[in-house]
């Protein structure tokens, strides 16, 4: 048996798992990560876990390679992550690939996580069917990958996929990253969250703390502001996806990450904007779906970008 | 010497050439066309013509392939013109590629005339030091093309590149394709002039036909609301480009057509903007650069996507 191992940074842990070409989690574990961690005390607790796993439960030589997925910007040729890592700073112009590749004396592959999930799709969930399809992480932000031919496409320089921070608003709201408009303020989890309150604060209802579950939780307990806040969010999506349609002709759209769970609440407002947003000859038989990996999305995403380099 | 022709529909005739490998061409010739002619009163003339500057200028054996560039959608299995051609009706649902690749026995490529202008710039033009770049047509509408690792891409089906139509300006101004907002609306040719005539106008200064060349022009001859259009003009290309860089991270953004003729103009309004719409280090060492072929574009384009297409 072929074995990887997708290795999935967040904020505050690293999921590790050991998955085959079948995409089944033969086993998996999390090590907590802490924001003032050096690059070793990140990496090597990282390591030990992976070579725990392996002793346990699976023989050292089936293991092919290492997947990695990471926020921010990650340097093709060299696997640097270079940027938009703030909640892993010890990671910044450092190489993960080349720590765990040398570890474990197998190539590593690290990639941004919103590829990875474009990757994971694609070999194990949603993309199944398709070659040709973007995707986009609704969660606390908004991520991006594109599946093009067959293959996650990264770019001239590995950059690919910045989705939510294209301009869907001229002048509108300010974004984090300095620009005005970018679609991540309009349709991300703390976008929707926002959404809700404003909502709820103009008709005078209490606030209280609001995430993008508490909307999606209210909009399936049929509380029409949450639904509506899901209605816009699900708008702004068509019109980003429309617009990628119109420059790429791709055959499906995929929705992942935690806001994806509210499934049709969402997907059914992508649908029917989406033909006012993309050339009618280009919008034709677009399927626009939600991502099917849920928790494992990480783990898995991480080790099919693994598995489509190792056979590139 | 290897010889393709490079033939482009356009609305009113067809510029055919004899193209070498270097981007030289041999000889050259139009045909006129009316918009009521049948699909063999079209394609007879033209296969008519390049036989006679086979037998003028060339041995006709060494003729490797046909290049067809025209508007529209072109379906890449089949070449069949499948949309878009409202100006040239009679080839709709047809392949010039089928018709001309029998009369000469030899493989014949039709493709979208923006796709071909991206690939006569990668070839022989401002693209010829890129691997990955975006062209835009500036002309009475807007067209796109991507150059994506060396090659032009086409998309799924072949109808990549309808740049011209992403919604820079939800709820904005009606587009012909049935959109609100559409690019096309912000910075073609048309467009142009429009904004030109507008302030013009509000000015109380005479109007008078005012083509996207009287705009050009003018702010030449340094008239301020001309210029000031071709700024406005150069903001919304930026929008444009910053969006398709952010998703596809690319190394050069690439303007040609009739408008591109404003040169500096043009481009240092979009230079100038470009931050303002992509990710830091997205927009990093980009360039921004006015198409080179000009009025052998159509030609050379044609003939580029042939060899390109002969190589693969």
């Amino acid at each position: 048996m072929e074995l990887v191992a997708g290795i999935d940074f967040g904020g505050t842990s690293a999921k590790i798992g050991l998955v085959d070409r079948t995409g089944r989690i033969l086993a998996k574990a999390a090590v907590a990560m802490k924001a003032q961690d050096s690059f070793d005390e990140i990496v090597a607790p990282v390591a030990r876990c992976l070579d725990g796993l392996l002793q346990a439960h699976a023989d050292r030589k089936s293991l092919r390679g290492v997947g990695i997925g990471t926020p921010g910007f990650i340097d093709k040729k060299e696997g640097l992550l270079i940027g938009g890592c703030e909640n892993i700073p010890a990671l910044k112009n450092r190489s993960v690939q080349a720590a765990l590749g040398a570890a474990f004396s197998v190539p590593a592959f690290a990639d941004n996580d919103a590829n990875c999930a474009a990757a994971g799709e694609l070999a194990f969930g949603a993309g199944r069917t398709f070659t040709d399809f973007v995707l986009i992480t609704v969660g606390t932000a908004i991520g991006g990958g594109l599946v093009m031919g067959g293959r996650v496409y990264r770019g001239w320089r590995g950059f690919a996929g910045e989705i939510g921070h294209i301009c869907v608003n001229p002048g509108g709201l300010w974004c984090n990253c300095g620009s005005r408009g970018c679609f991540e303020q309009y349709a991300s989890g703390t976008a929707l969250s926002r959404a809700y309150a404003e909502k709820l604060r103009k008709r005078g209802r209490a606030g209280g703390e609001i995430s993008a579950k508490t909307v999606v939780d209210a909009a399936r307990a049929g509380d029409t502001l949450a639904i509506d806040a899901l209605q816009e969010a699900g708008r702004w999506i068509a019109q980003a996806f429309g617009s990628i349609l119109n420059v790429l002709d791709l055959e499906a759209c995929i929705v992942s990450g935690g806001v994806s769970d509210a499934g049709e609440m969402l997907l059914e407002p992508i649908r029917r904007n989406l033909p006012d947003f993309c050339w009618p000859q280009i919008g034709q038989d677009v399927q626009v779906r939600a991502g099917e990996l849920h928790n494992d999305a990480g783990i898995l995403g991480a080790a099919a970008q693994a598995f489509g380099r190792l056979e590139a």
